[in-house]
């Protein structure tokens, strides 16, 4: 008895600690990741408009960078963010290994796409370069192979938790992106101690600032704003189902057409982007669209926002780019919100909240993260609401994830 | 395609057809409980002082009840709330079946018990009740068996939603309770949409007050305080973990003393019950003791007060009475949080908060509803320290959880 409480409060011990280390080397990385993603972003790209003409050689670039040094990742296959989302969900299987090198690749790729104007985000890629210091922490204490998992996904809390200045989230994403709906307790205390390291680490050490958007008035709960929020919850649903299919879509015919040569893939994605912009007149679709995401909250934007951020982003990661889809999954929402608006009498900035999470959940199958990030990005305002929308979005949504190798773990009904 | 479709969405149709029915039913019954509830233990109960004296007598009628009426259900077991909160996550689990007299043998020994001044809550008869109004759905719709459990745990959710006043919790504590840690994603549509409707119906329709607990300042976040919640949460985790084992001991021991006669053993209980009131000389922990549960919150409390209703609490429903565990846990917790805010200095309404969610999560073993009952009753209010709370008193406490039936799921580490 006594041995095995020492053993239990061994166990406990090492896992704060290795949470611990993950957390202070993603947080550390994650911040470099936001900082000069700000700083290449917004800083520079948007004060020089021609960047976005160069976009095709950017895809070159990224497609020469991948097929030289991605082969062993990707054994050939597509090398774009969700085949390397899948990659990390695998690893925490156990069916595959993440190399080290993915988190520079992820980097440089991302970097590409920011700079040059792709419409994408970068939590994904600060979530696959936790995975990949997770990676390597693993060959350093040359860990065993349920260990190995468990710190993969420590990982990828750390990465989530600090990408987003959500740690709550962080922790319970890493437990639920592997296996639907099944949480993997014994993994609760590394990705806890990672996520909230990470993000302390991220804010209070080096100082990054997240952005902050606020719901100005929730509405009174009555049974008539019920059914307003599950008829929005249902449009929500199948406006990221129809984001998931487009993006699939271009990049399996895109993948096919160009015979897995991912240098003229991402070139000629990056023309098209570069026509649309053009057409359109402004970048507000390029990038992570933090303005329009922004002034969703509080004055009306392009009824066809939505529309336009879901083809851009559809067509920059289904051609090859590198990013997240977290960010352009918000603004789409958002912007959706923000639309819808214009046919019920109630407070702005809710719809455009609800809409943010409400594709979100639908978008990556993660209902309780989802919920718990409106939680801590919104104060816990309104968290019925919320909570509701997660459900039906996630429900609605199918099969239909972003990220293919997530194992259904119970069928939804 | 177009079949499935069609199937999926009678499918979704019929859960929430399914779920209402549960939630108005559940809902209905629930505020007779509650408010009856608060009738016999406030208005009257607390008039009448001497109705202590007849406790022991009143357990001779709860033990006649369940050796008369109660004998299907348990297999001459012990008959008691913790036994009878297994029965029905048995039932969930398909081993076993949920009588529908179980719930008015619930509701009467819950107001036998709460009358004459035994500590209890009576959460968990409205829990149980639910359970019970679930079987008799179950028999009306002749549902198969997958679809029978499905139901069940909609009853549980909406019993605990209503009387909780926190619908979401309710959604998540029917789909965990079950098997810890293991959402069952299938059962989250008839679960929510049962605990929204009975919240709705006991507090719109029914019109009844549910308790309001207010954290008045929550500390800014800082290292400090993540170490100090740490290290209260240690602490409320092992109190959790005395009150389980003191209560299954009692149990234990007392249903072998008395040789399964268990209107002998709940007229000692009793008998033991009266003598301590007399000694301490008020009815403090007697009942719920919501007029301590709540001064906690805003000025001090005896300091040994979490230990005294901790011991009335084990002996009440270890001998065989009636009742709930959640008010009771809450009130361990919140006194606790009280007498240990005399060693630092920081908000009190804080402390006590935190350790009623920490000591419910560590004795209830449901992390996840223990935290999102944290946002519920306080509003979204630091929601950072409720987790990692909730998170330590859960892992620590490890498989002392009151209800002995609920599958672990997976190893905790």
């Amino acid at each position: 008895m006594q041995l095995k409480n020492n053993t239990l409060l061994s166990l406990l011990m090492q896992w704060i600690i290795l949470g611990s280390i993950v957390g202070v080397v993603v947080g550390s990385t994650t911040t470099i990741l936001l900082e000069s993603n700000d700083f290449l972003g917004d800083d520079i790209r948007l004060k020089h408009d021609w960047l976005i003409f160069l976009l095709p050689f950017a895809g070159l670039l990224i497609g020469y960078i991948y097929m030289r040094f991605g082969k062993v990742m990707f054994n050939h296959s597509q090398s774009d963010t969700s085949e390397l989302n899948n990659l990390v969900i695998k690893a925490v299987h156990g069916q595959k290994q993440v190399p080290k090198r993915m988190g520079l690749i992820v980097y440089l790729g991302t970097f590409l796409t920011v700079l040059f104007g792709g419409s994408t985000g970068r939590e994904g890629a600060a979530i696959q370069m936790g995975g990949s210091v997770a990676a390597t922490v693993n060959q350093l204490f040359k860990m065993n192979n349920i260990d190995k998992k468990v710190v993969l996904m420590s990982g990828i809390s750390a990465g989530f938790g600090s990408a987003f200045g959500a740690p709550i989230t962080g922790t319970v994403f890493g437990m639920e992106t592997a296996t639907l709906g099944k949480l993997k307790w014994e993994a609760v205390l590394p990705c806890m101690t990672a996520s909230f390291v990470a993000h302390f680490v991220t804010t209070a050490v080096w100082h990054h600032h997240h952005e902050i958007f606020t719901i100005a008035v929730v509405p009174e709960t009555s049974v008539k704003i019920f059914f307003i929020v599950i008829l929005l919850s249902i449009i929500f649903s199948l406006v990221s189902v129809l984001y998931c299919q487009l993006r699939h879509g271009i990049e399996k015919i895109s993948t096919k057409l160009f015979k897995q040569n991912h240098m003229k893939r991402a070139f000629v994605g990056g023309v098209i982007i570069a026509i649309l912009t053009w057409l359109i007149g402004s970048q507000d679709y390029n990038g992570r669209g933090l303005q329009i995401l922004e002034q969703a909250f509080t004055e009306d934007v392009p009824p066809f926002a939505f529309l336009a951020k879901l083809i851009f982003t559809a067509i920059t990661l289904g051609t090859g780019f590198v990013g997240g889809e977290a960010i352009p999954l918000f603004f789409i929402g958002a912007t959706l919100g923000n639309t819808l608006h214009a046919f019920i009498d109630l407070p702005l900035s809710f719809f455009v909240a609800l809409g943010l999470i409400a594709v979100f959940s639908g978008g990556t199958n993660t209902p309780i993260a989802a919920f718990l990030l409106a939680l801590e990005m919104f104060n816990g305002k309104g968290l019925e609401f919320f909570f509701i929308a997660c459900v039906i979005s996630y429900l609605l949504s199918g099969t239909h994830g972003l990220w293919p190798a997530q194992k259904i773990y119970e069928p939804k009904s």
